[in-house]
């Protein structure tokens, strides 16, 4: 097998701004917060014509996790014994390797370099690496299925 | 104002093998292929309890694009003068800083560390640096509102 790709040296495109100051697990859908993009990364105008989107999808760095907290095989997510014992990537907990989060949240507004948004789970001072518009044609084109117990672990997330 | 954080070393946890060879604008939809875990990167169980699910979030890199066609301000979505000018935050072209991809695809098959994937639109050797289950409680919560460009734009895609 050839040697795998990389690795990936990434900049942070904007940083949050606001909102919660500590990781907490539920209760992230009224937090209101914003991104701050990075004059040393992006242009001036990198999120003209953002504003016509509702929705935004934002890819960021746990960076609060400690590397050496990382999981690489299985585990009870949220360490609750009722819950099946996965793999780290089948949950979407923030002690993964790459430390990666992505979300869905809603773009309140745009001024030049600031977005604001809310319900964005992740803590003030967050590295953002990428933003992108939500759009519609991306979501699943057939039913989603997935297990109980995170359905029940998402109950009070929002 | 305090320096940006990072930069960030991230490794690839996987690779796309098969699918397409090259890159193209449409009809990823019937594309099948594999994500190949990294055994460098993830233990032989991050997979385990996967299979629940029947879509999954990838993150990739668009590494076949140069370094120097990164766009950091706008540009007419696949450089068509009909559409908007918009920066390259309110589009989802690939040539963007940091060169991340995120899309979600249905998941076929789990079999150890390779993942069987349809509709996943990255191409046969990149690098995937995050794989995480799609659940439907992340989806938006309030309706979703984007341009009429883009949904033109997403017209053949899948």
């Amino acid at each position: 097998m050839a040697s795998p790709p990389g690795p990936f040296t990434l900049v942070a495109l904007g940083v949050v701004r606001g909102g919660r100051t500590e990781a907490e697990d539920d209760h992230w859908g009224d937090v209101e917060a914003e991104i701050v993009l990075q004059a040393n990364a992006v242009g001036p105008d990198a999120a003209t014509g953002l504003e016509e989107f509702s929705h935004i999808d934002v890819v960021y760095v746990f960076d609060r996790v400690s590397p050496d907290r990382v999981t690489r095989g299985v585990r009870h997510p949220r360490e609750n014994p009722d819950w099946p014992e996965v793999g780290i990537l089948a949950q979407r907990a923030r002690l993964r390797p790459n430390r990666l989060g992505v979300s869905t949240c809603e773009l309140l507004g745009v001024e030049g370099m600031v977005l604001r948004v809310r319900g964005l789970d992740a803590i003030d001072a967050t590295p953002v690496l990428d933003v992108k518009p939500h759009v519609r044609e991306f979501d699943p084109r057939r039913p989603v299925r997935q297990p109980a117990w995170i359905s029940e672990l998402m109950r009070d997330y929002w």
